[in-house]
């Protein structure tokens, strides 16, 4: 793991946090700063970067993330009234950690995707 | 394929619309009402509703459809200054075509996820 990636440090309990889920492939934690009532990282427990550095052989990986984006809506209460996934990548999508992660969103309704 | 989705009578042919990428597992159309520079939608050829149906046996077309954005990112010029996908679900997200797909956003500065 890099020794600055504060998901990395996270993960491996050298910074303090709570893990809401955790199945070896993909943990989870709630956003430090959430823009919604229900606002989740779902995070690959491997380090990567940037989506443009992964093969294909970690589409299994990536996808595995999206079920557990879908268990964990289901444990939020987000079921009936849905949710959103957002990815960012680079610069102009305002990503702030170097580690691929999701972000669920839920809880309200949700404003314009750009 | 659903008589009434719109997306699967764009992939056969049933309504006009122009198809930018198709490799049989999924096709790419720009958003009609594009809310950046660049606005794609990454839709699996195979008809899905929601995340809530795909069973684990569906993680690798899932994470094949981030595989097609970041294809398409680099072509569309988005590899250096970044870009956003976004996948909404349900009433609260505004998803509007029950038919599962990626939203690829890029070519300006994005504005907050929710």
């Amino acid at each position: 793991m890099p020794q600055d990636c504060i998901f990395c440090k996270i993960y491996h309990r050298q910074v303090p946090s709570t893990i809401l889920y955790d199945d070896g492939q993909a943990f989870v934690i709630r956003d430090i700063h959430p823009r919604a009532p229900v606002h989740l990282l779902i995070i690959p427990t491997r380090h990567f970067t940037y989506l443009t550095y992964l093969t294909e052989s970690f589409e299994p990986m990536v996808g595995h993330l999206f079920t557990v984006a879908e268990e964990m809506a289901k444990r939020e209460g987000l079921g009936a009234t849905g949710y959103r996934i957002v990815v960012n990548q680079g610069s102009n999508s305002g990503q702030e950690v170097p580690h691929l992660h999701l972000h669920l969103l839920g809880g309200k309704r949700l404003g314009p995707l750009g």
